[in-house]
């Protein structure tokens, strides 16, 4: 199966003010993500509050980002939800829409405590799109569903046809470099957290990933891969040690769902509210947060549209 | 506001053997239900598997036990959900089916961590049924709302207009009572743990409850209130304590929502599997628990058809 | 083996302002607490700062507690720590001094993930003190023992000679109440939850137990019991409502062990501050505390001297 | 303040048959440490069982340890326990006896919840060896101490005189990189996971380290150092990979503290058993361990005598 090169970006789902999806931005928003290196997209994840949407939602956005990517933009939806019949439904509906891959995280609930369930759960929604790759998406501070890796990947083995890989969100190189060297690197480990890029490559993996904050610092990000691969190990650490710095500030203003999406706005793409129970930015802090930015030096080093 | 008195039922979902939604059975079930004593229902709950089910699914089951409901029977309507768009026009649906109240849990993702998230989660969707009591349902095991509940209720006192009071799923009674004193006692506070009405109803409260093993254990669970205002605290402790036997036994099963929901067939309705991710009981697994049952005499006090 | 009956104090220990421990109010404190209806004292517990103390203190406290000791009223040690050396040494010396009985709770660090770990290390410390009754202190919260308490017993019963129960100090009354009712009540299930008293007694328990606010707020827990064995139900209950509010007093001042010790200082006997890492508690909120105090009335029905 | 380079060990504690702390393989085990490049040693710490042992028995091993010591070799003693005049007593003794630095964890007993809390118990046991760096030893995972250790930091700077730095043992090299960059480099960041020793180098930190397995694997973990430093990446990751492949091992038994100190013996230093409550190692066990190790060719890689 293709391995993903480079970096995915998850995007934010734009809502207008009366908190209706809107589908208008995303032409503009797909053009800025490819100029700036970016090789696709993961919609509908955490990112894009795919579990604060209705199904029909999901399916507009999912063609809506079909109809906006340019040639050899990867578009991944991910179709998980806490009901595996609509999550069956979203899958076909990706394979119907001619999707690149789908993914799904673990059902925030009823937490799944082991291995079986997670493999049960993802065998049923991988069966709707039998013939795109399934990703599993692997974000446990978000669901709770803190199992081994390695085990899950024996356990989907020869079982999941369509299993590609795991979008790893998690704080454990060590685990992740076990699930690459699984059977010499028989799946796709893409790593999932922006904070750490350059060390996961000094250890053979991230050689894809997919990111939240390439949204508005791929350019960057993207750039540390380069630099690595160039054999500039300087040039890898200053790039990485400033998106550090730029989480830093996310951090303040409730992460990057919350506050990463308001710095759309402020690189001149508003994609509105977030959806409750999220608590949005407010005006105030919206000022500080940009103030903030502004003494890294952000705005510079920024995605351009 | 009315408050409820006596027990309410929270229901299992049938499927049939193909995984769909089953509604055969419900006017059965209800009738059932009434028979031994239960006051209502609060469908498409934990126990009813609400969020592993589509919004479809979940409106055609409301319909159902509308349907179905004998003469002053009832029908609450768990509406949560992870996106509250859904969550509202569930409302309005249960609204316009004619339902006697609504109810909603924490979502389990985003996780809510502010008491103000709550209160604006309820709010939105409280104001899809304004002519219904809405009942925000506290079971912060399966979602990690542990947010303080006499705050919660001062918050939402004078904002949601039809808030009538909380289903209180957790062990402690010293908050449950603090809410139940909360103005006087001026929000229905719902004991909603099977274990330990008897203990509640000595503090004051329970006066109303919803219940999970109320689907076969009915009888002995209504009798221990009928036994309390009778002043027969012996009689009450006896079934307090058979009850507590049950529960013993079903958490040898994967506790209520698999074990329990299996319980059903052996008294004589059989409501089909569990949906993924709850791992369904096996064959050997049934018979193992109808022997633990039998030991302890639960057949011969069980609810009746 | 004897089951207590009545409430046990679990006693701060006195500090002078220089952090060394104070014996000399211990003669003042067991009068006061023997006054007021209590049975006996749990000292060197959680509220006894009991892990923050050298062996040598702990000792000493020991030993003044039985020279201070009323006729008839039990002094039982808690004698555990993180060293099961050290706590068989404290074990050997409540012995040696004539001590009632001794306690451990799990300890916090390794966390005992298992029944059996936790088996063993009540085994070796009881061991120390073969001639007295040991319980185990059940307070998951502090050190994150959440092991199945009926197990445990089923484990300990036979192996450990001279185990006599456990000092329950969780929300859990269903667990509480099987622990009671094993084997037909070969344990002594002491109650550990000042909040909980009346229900507990409901269900048939809490003929015995331990408390932290006792210290201060004895006459009204003690009166709780004598309320419910009088058949003075509403009685009962106007004493543990009022007993809640003093401890949704002390909740907002860090709990007994920081907000309960200084109300000893404002009932009349300065007992010091609270070790580190505890943070003391400030004159502001000390006077804060003092207003919330008196505004439920709670000087006219504390402890006397 | 000097910055260590190089890797120190956390030795396990030798015990006798009879569980009596046993002084006399720690001249043999330092030498053996040394002679596999290991730069020092911090005693009494997690591998240590430091919190299981008695204030005597830690004197006594730091005072062998100390007469042990090649020259050049550092020993830092680790105070902490839940008692600060204990643990201040153990770092006068520590400075008394010549120890090159002392640390402390953050106590697992009361759970230290705001980073004022931990300043203040560092504070207080730091300045029990005024002329000795002072490291906190960071490891949330065995004491709930989950608290921002860039904040941390600025809480200590200017307070505590001879603090040097954190020995960080947890996961996300992100807070790691941020500590390390705080004020160009003011503290010595002391990396503590052997599993990501090749990641952390990349990022420019790790250039000293605290290791657990460096026990028995501490030339192959030394090796990642040297490798990288001669820029020699591949031998460096093929270094990682296998410690990754003995932690994995090390993993299936209980962890470091049980399954690692078995190792010793397996590789000719018999260090006795744990202490209570780790359950040992059975002969099965170790048998297992042993072909399991045999398996990846360990016992030619490990270290020597």
């Amino acid at each position: 199966m293709e391995k993903i090169k480079g970096l995915i970006d998850a995007p934010f789902t734009p809502f207008g003010p009366n908190g209706d999806v809107n589908l208008e931005p995303i032409p503009t928003y797909a053009a800025m993500l490819a100029k700036n290196g970016l090789r696709g997209v993961f919609i509908n994840g955490s990112s894009g509050e795919g579990y604060m949407l209705t199904e029909e939602e999901r399916m507009r956005l999912a063609e809506a980002w079909m109809d906006a990517a340019p040639a050899d933009f990867k578009v991944i939806v991910h179709v998980g939800s806490t009901c595996v019949r609509q999550s069956f439904r979203l899958a076909q509906h990706a394979q119907r829409i001619g999707a690149w891959g789908i993914g799904a995280m673990a059902p925030p609930f009823p937490k799944v405590g082991r291995v079986e369930e997670l493999v049960k759960y993802c065998e049923e929604i991988a069966a709707g799109a039998p013939e795109l790759p399934f990703y599993f998406y692997h974000i446990p501070a978000f669901n709770g569903a803190y199992l081994p890796m390695v085990e899950f990947l024996a356990a989907v083995d020869g079982r999941i046809p369509n299993f590609a890989g795991i979008k790893y969100t998690y704080e454990s190189l060590y685990e992740y470099n076990q699930c690459r060297l699984y059977k010499g690197g028989k799946f796709d480990m893409l790593h999932g957290q922006d904070e750490t890029i350059l060390p996961c490559l000094a250890m053979g993996g991230a050689q894809g990933g997919i990111g939240g904050t390439t949204n508005y610092n791929g350019r960057e990000l993207v750039g540390i891969l380069e630099a690595w691969q160039a054999g500039d190990l300087e040039l890898a650490r200053e790039r990485q040690n400033f998106s550090q710095e730029v989480i830093n500030v996310i951090c303040r203003y409730r992460g990057n769902i919350v506050g990463g999406k308001r710095i759309m706005k402020l690189i001149g793409l508003d994609l509105g509210p977030n959806r409750t129970p999220f608590r949005n930015i407010t005006p105030e802090e919206e000022a500080a947060m940009k103030r903030e930015l502004e003494a890294i030096g952000f705005f510079e080093r920024c995605n351009r549209f």
